[in-house]
């Protein structure tokens, strides 16, 4: 695995960005490729096939188009359901989310409750119930699709006292007022990688007692040691980072533009 | 890599142990071979050449005599003064703890103000300071060294009212009376693989506001990331489990039949 080939790095949309930033921030000698299937997004309100097929097509587009070392499904709902099928595919290794984003919440609890706050296909395939059981039979998870945020955020509302009302409604069933869990969750869970797009209105409702975590630290953590284990961590002392979306473009380049502040291209890309 | 053989194990002590229940536990597949350099404990007051050469040793030791598929150094010390020496050496992966405890620390972390309990060669290494300020540029964070814990572990006294008496000297410039982080951290990194057997005492002193953190949980994420990028998790469905220790092998043999709640033969190594 040659170490100047950059990561790829997939999501949905513009979720996987946040990811992306981590990445570059931590790992500053490596180039990336991200691909954001705008075209097709959300994917947390599809059916699981169509999920693990587009997650399929957007492995081999970035394996034919960027070469990478290794990919980053920055996706939790792809990563939910594809990410065995296509880690056993795939010529390259593949990092998920779901699995990392676990292991941040538990590290983060004390009373073992955590929320996970995730698309309804990721809450309906139970991967982050089992990975949190995995790690600790006696963690209390309660989970909360929320199916407006993703579309929200990808139409550049992640700011707007909609997405404080939407925030709001999701998290009711999780804090101490109307919790299953008495007194409520001690952790909340980021199980979409857009979803840190709208932390301020997320802890702002979650208040102060309450951790909101998210996998970008995590996956990174993963990342780093994988390509430490090949022997393919780059050396470079600088990097290239490359953007790419299927469909729309002007928004993902305003949303990257923002959380990297820099102007970024955003190239086109198209799957089949 | 072949998925059949074993994962190595390696700690100054019985530290490590710590980090092979989490193993264990998360891996039911995998057989572990774990060594402990009891003859030589404790790393942490030794001179930085001293812990490169014995971990150096410990790597060919578990080389020669278990051929793992993969080392975790569960040791901070050696972790923190030898990763890169032994990584640059070894013919297989090597895993430490110092980057995945910074890892849950951060995503434990609320205010950004992480204390770390470490031995005395850890805490000047700088390691902790290094891979917590990677992650986070704006973190605070206090290293404090507990140079009388991992004896006072090693010779069975964890659960003592002396381990007790040290944990609270060692704690009270972490915590908001004295704190130099006003009002004090809000988690505490246990930065050595010893000290979840005090936790009972670091928490009780901690408070219920503030969060003790290992790196159990995000050190077997990493090696389960690193296997699975190399196709070598174990699809077996039992698994193999040995103990060597250099020099004394009855207190390691008791502290691993505590924590297994089962028998544990311990067998002897000669490290050189």
């Amino acid at each position: 695995m040659p170490s100047d080939r950059p990561i790829g790095v997939f999501d949905s949309g513009v979720g996987g960005l946040t990811v992306l930033k981590e990445l570059r921030k931590q790992l500053p000698g490596e180039s990336t490729v991200y691909l954001g299937d705008e075209a097709r997004m959300p994917y947390g309100e599809r059916e699981a096939a169509e999920v693990v097929l587009f997650t399929r097509q957007a492995i081999r587009w970035l394996a034919a188009n960027a070469d990478p070392k290794l990919v980053v499904v920055a996706c939790n709902t792809a990563t939910a359901v594809a990410l065995e099928v296509v880690r056993e595919e795939s010529g390259v290794p593949i990092i998920g989310v779901v699995r990392p984003g676990a292991a941040a919440a538990l590290s983060a609890t004390s009373r073992r409750a955590i929320g996970v706050l995730a698309t309804r296909l990721t809450v309906r395939s139970g991967a982050y119930y089992r990975a949190l059981r995995d790690l600790d039979p006696l963690v209390d998870v309660l989970q909360q699709p929320c199916p407006t945020l993703v579309p929200l955020i990808e139409a550049g509302k992640a700011r707007s006292e909609e997405a404080r009302a939407a925030v709001r409604q999701y998290m009711a069933p999780l804090l101490s007022e109307g919790a299953v869990v008495a007194p409520g969750v001690d952790t909340v869970l980021l199980g979409c990688t857009h979803y840190p797009l709208m932390r301020w209105a997320i802890e702002e409702i979650a208040g102060p007692s309450v951790r909101v975590v998210d996998s970008a630290t995590t996956t990174t953590l993963a990342v780093r040691e994988v390509l430490a284990s090949h022997g393919a961590l780059s050396r470079a002392s600088s990097a290239e980072h490359r953007v790419f979306a299927t469909g729309e473009r002007e928004r993902p380049r305003a949303v990257a533009r923002a959380m990297f502040e820099e102007d970024v291209e955003v190239e086109e890309a198209t799957l089949s």
